[in-house]
């Protein structure tokens, strides 16, 4: 029954504590913690990374569909490009109101359950996790994209260039919350900065007569030629990718505990900020597009004249770029730069919401415990590991392919916003029923707030059906597969979690006063560790102390009772026979025996135990005791003594042979102290 | 320091007793162990199933390589076969004496160790250890391809079958030694008959002038121009691959142990027998395939007018059963399984003698100790797993290509065969030297057994640099990385060994006496688990016994206090803060101060540890408790006791909750005896 995962950044730790010590930082004190907290102009860069950076492939996967129907339709872009925009103004109006309400963060998990009732809380929350998750595969993927689109010649590494900035990621989130955004503020700000000064260029150049022409215009299209019925369809995906863009408008409303006093307020005044900037961009990029005659297709090889065994297709960012600045210009590097950079931080927006989400999913028992147990920097170290190794599974099974990963995000977010907004109208509505006639004001806000989520509701409602019906086939499919069977999973661990505590609940049939107490020490053969094992259950005074040994074969038994008589040993030497060779059973029976005629002692087995310096040694050292304890502690009224003896290789790790603390190497020596705030007794 | 590695077969079956029961079978006592000796007629098929497995593909190799020079060459193809056969000879005799002089199963291990010190016997060892695995590669590799030959379209599942037979092979043998054997005679004999009968039938057609003709005969071969230093080069070539017919030779050697009385005699027998057979089959095949003008091609779309394209080459052994039964005919059809099936005993040989070395390996401590625990079947349950997954690895590396398999193959055979031999040179002439010169009769033995190693030695170490030469460039440098390293592993493992036994060897500066002894509890919430903690504290009768709990919130410890209060709990409760949300240092300091304060009592930590029933569950347990108690380990007169509390759900797995035994289910029930043989004083 041995672990399979460490359940905190300290397990893998405890071997390599200097290299985690560099890679990961010293420890924080709770008081550092408000410390930790985000000001506006930290919190934007961090929590708005997501919705802005997926500005850099909506509009692309937008033009990218209705291009399968011919250069014609790229006509119809502004009318699915201004849906877009509405819906996003109703979703970001709809967070404020969710923000205000449940300031937790929560999020849609917390609305949801509170007001839906716990399956729908389980089923936004499983939602999420997966979002998050595909948050960092499609951010990672669409870096790496326009980072391709810069330098041509890193294409065959695509798939390990996102593994590697995922793990990077991982590592640098480790070292907390604080260092991330100050490390990920500036590229933000250059990304808003440089995309604003592209569109601003583009479009000034474009009313002077002079309109930036991608290389790509030159390209014809064969377009498949489409039913009524597809056209529909096809404008309704268009519709559905471009929807991307409203990816990660969520975020602030999960991280609202990490903002700077006064949160709510921070927290909206961040979101609005957030969603003005994404809409501007938004339509920017997409005019400028059309303006430049991008075409961006779904399978190069449609591009007539477009040589698509030799070349790569750029992003239509890099399009944009390069026609608006020279391609191969500093400003075309710097946009796609800092393209590539704010994507790989809206990767890092999942690393502070997963895990937050996680630990609160562990608070309600709905998660291992083990996401609830803060790393050495205040994050939660597992929430981030589990995320990051998620998502670099999710980028090698799907290639790091950017719209197939996008088909299976859109379906989840949408999942999550429409029960959330849900959540919302039902809130409010209660709130109505509740207040009195008078409370003239507050029955405004409920009313507005009701009418707002009510029309996010709708509008996500619509979209979510869309998406589903036209990214079915897309592989959107497995998301309906995930996300049901996380939601069965976390309800299993919240019956696991009743039931157990409620079995361990202290009752009034707790009965104490067991009595007797005999000392066993099993002996292998007789060397210092088996020594030191003995002379500590002397220091136990029980009632009966005997030494124990397995004999296996008859030489093996005369050995360890020579030696027995050699050291002439303190204690009585027992001797069992074992035909099987197993070596629990038979003390087992031993005990079992010994029970039934001396009454039902506490018998107290006790067992050297080594403590070695390398994880390697660990091979080398039968494990055939641990073995043995396990199966002891099934027999009844038997406790396990553990009694340590350090191999000199321990010294190694863990400085001094004097028996020193793993802690005390983990902060380097600086032992911090402990007081005793309690105590029912003086104990000197 | 969780363990990696299951150090016998017990530890995955903890987990699913039946299903291992129905698998392994039952357990056996040592009494049967004699039982399950061999007798000569089933040491043959175990034993000699490599050897003779080796004639399946040696010939077939020998061609190969001649081919490359063109047709002509085979004409030198008689010459280079006898080479073989006169090595083969000599190496038989050779391990004839040696079964003699070293009947222990240690084979050319323990001479090379015993005459030529450690380093010999421990490259010695690690070159064996390789072969066995590359026994397991190449053996099914070319079984694959046999039944591929005659079933062509399983070609595209070359790896996964080779795979698959893999692991059936390590389920057999998990079963133990003799139902291996009588489920293996069979085919090892049919193999033998049919291609006897193929040879005879093959040859008296040919001398009634209706030679029979295999396909390829018709094919022309584009042959390589070669200079006259690559025609030397090619000739040795294809003799080293020749060579590939004495691999499995030393099996017997390192089975003497498996043997019935009188073992040398019989394990000499054997030997010999297999020898003969060997060289008879060998002989019979190149000539016949000569006869049937086979031509195989190690690049079959060398063979003009041959469709390399769409179709398989069919392995030599299938060509000759072609010409001579008629393709598709049922002798076709028989030869090509017999020849499958042997072939997979061949790998067979490996679970034998790997296993076996291990463990004397491991005795001598050069090999994790668990490499000499005998599973439940009394045969070494994790040398089979290993050597199992090694040769999975290596079939899944090399895609089962049996050329490049049989490059490294020979490698590692003849470094063995050479320094066995050499040992054996060194052993007689000391056997010679300590003879008194009236022992006439042993004096003629030891001289001529020195003869014939001498030769062997001479033979093997020339061939050994022939391979070397001719095979390096062609993956044989692999093998000379992997035996180097291995070598140096062990090495250090019995360095490791030898430190530690020396470190806690009993001696007379261990001194008793340690007093004083005081009880902790550690309390996280209030729970039944905690009480029993707690009571098994108390029928300690320490001289003091204290709760402690460490408080990571205030709330936290509020209400552990109150529950404390609530239940009037019989020891005194204390709280200690730990800002760093640590748990371990605080205690051990709080301990280290009471020591300090109290003089170095032995402090007993008491631990509730939960028992759960299905693996998964460890997953949703904090494994705090276990980082803990590693850590409390390291400080200065700490021992852990593990209080069990079996959860309800090891009810499942248990059968009943009244503690009951592992052991048990493993042997559903049928609870063995335990007699008490050595009793130093009556303990009623």
């Amino acid at each position: 029954m041995s672990p399979a995962v460490t359940d905190d950044s300290r397990g893998p730790g405890e071997e390599t504590p200097i290299a985690k010590r560099i890679l990961i930082g010293e420890p924080l004190t709770s008081e550092e913690l408000e410390g930790q907290l985000l000001p506006k102009k930290m919190a934007l860069p961090i929590f708005a990374s997501d919705a802005l950076s997926s500005v850099a492939y909506a509009p692309q996967e937008l033009l990218m569909i209705l291009l399968i129907g011919g250069t014609a339709f790229l006509a119809l872009s502004p009318w699915v490009a201004a849906a877009v925009v509405a819906l996003l103004i109703v979703v970001v109006l709809s967070y404020r109101q969710l923000i205000k309400a449940y300031p937790s963060g929560g999020g849609d998990y917390e609305v949801a359950r509170t007001n839906l009732g716990e399956k729908a809380g389980v089923v936004v929350a499983a939602a999420l996790l997966v979002d998050y998750i595909l948050t960092v595969a499609v951010s990672v993927a669409s870096g790496v994209d326009n980072i391709i689109s810069a330098l041509p010649n890193l294409d065959p590494w695509r798939v390990e260039l996102a593994v590697g900035f995922v793990v990077l990621i991982i590592l640098v989130n480790l070292r907390g919350v604080r260092e991330a955004s100050t490390a990920f503020a500036i590229p933000t700000y250059l990304f808003i900065g440089s995309v604003m000064l592209m569109i601003g260029t583009g479009l000034v150049r474009w009313m002077l007569g002079d309109a930036p022409i991608a290389e790509s215009a030159q390209f014809a299209v064969q377009a498949e030629d489409l039913s009524q019925a597809a056209l529909i369809l096809l404008i309704l995906r268009a519709f559905s990718s471009g929807c991307s863009a409203l990816t990660g408008v969520e975020a602030v409303s999960n991280g609202v505990p990490a903002f700077r006093q006064p949160k709510i307020r921070n927290a909206q005044t961040t979101l609005v900020l957030m969603g003005s900037i994404a809409i501007t961009m938004f339509a920017g990029l997409t005019v400028l597009a059309l303006v430049a005659g991008v075409h961006y297709s779904e399978d190069p090889c449609r591009l007539v004249g477009f040589n698509c065994e030799a070349l790569v297709q750029p992003s239509l960012m890099a399009q944009v770029a390069a026609a608006t600045f020279g391609n191969g210009s500093i400003l075309f590097f710097v946009v796609q730069a800092a393209t590539a950079a704010v994507l790989l931080l809206a990767a890092n927006t999942a690393f502070n919401g997963f895990p937050l989400l996680g630990s609160v999913l562990a608070r309600d028992g709905y998660a291992p415990k083990a996401l609830n147990t803060r790393g050495d920097r205040l994050v939660y170290s597992n929430g981030m590991i589990i995320l990051g190794l998620a998502a670099v599974l999710v980028l090698v099974i799907f290639q790091a392919k950017l719209t197939t990963l996008i088909q299976l995000y859109i379906i989840g977010v949408f999942v999550s916003f429409s029960l959330g907004q849900l959540g919302m109208v039902k809130h409010w509505r209660r709130e109505l029923r509740l207040l009195s006639p008078k409370a003239a004001k507050a029955r405004r806000e409920a009313i507005s707030g009701l009418f707002i989520n009510a029309l996010g509701a709708t509008f996500t409602i619509v979209v979510l059906v869309i998406v589903t019906i036209t990214k079915f086939t897309h592989g959107a499919y497995l998301v309906f597969i995930a996300i049901p069977l996380l939601s069965f999973l976390m309800i299993g661990v919240h019956r696991y979690y009743r039931d157990v505590s409620h079995e361990i609940a202290m009752d009034d049939d707790v009965h104490y006063g067991s009595t007797g107490d005999v000392a066993l020490v099993l002996v292998g053969t007789l060397q210092k560790p088996t020594a030191k094992a003995i002379d500590y259950a002397l220091s136990g005074r029980h009632d009966k102390t005997l030494a124990v040994h397995v004999a296996v074969t008859a030489e093996e038994a005369r050995d360890v009772q020579e030696d027995w008589k050699l050291h002439n040993m303190p204690v009585p030497l027992v001797v069992i026979e074992s035909p099987y060779r197993h070596y629990a059973p038979p003390i087992a029976q031993f005990i079992t025996k010994y029970r039934e005629k001396h009454g039902s002692a506490v018998v107290t087995v006790y067992m050297p135990q080594y403590i070695v310096g390398h994880w390697w040694e660990t091979f080398l050292h039968n494990r055939r005791a641990r073995r043995i304890a396990q199966q002891l502690m099934l027999v009844h009224g038997v406790q396990i003594t553990l009694v340590p003896w350090l191999l000199d290789s321990s010294e190694l790790i863990y400085g001094r042979r004097s028996r020193p603390l793993l802690g005390d190497d983990r902060r380097d020596g600086r032992l911090p102290s402990y007081g005793l705030v309690a105590h029912t007794e003086d104990e000197s």
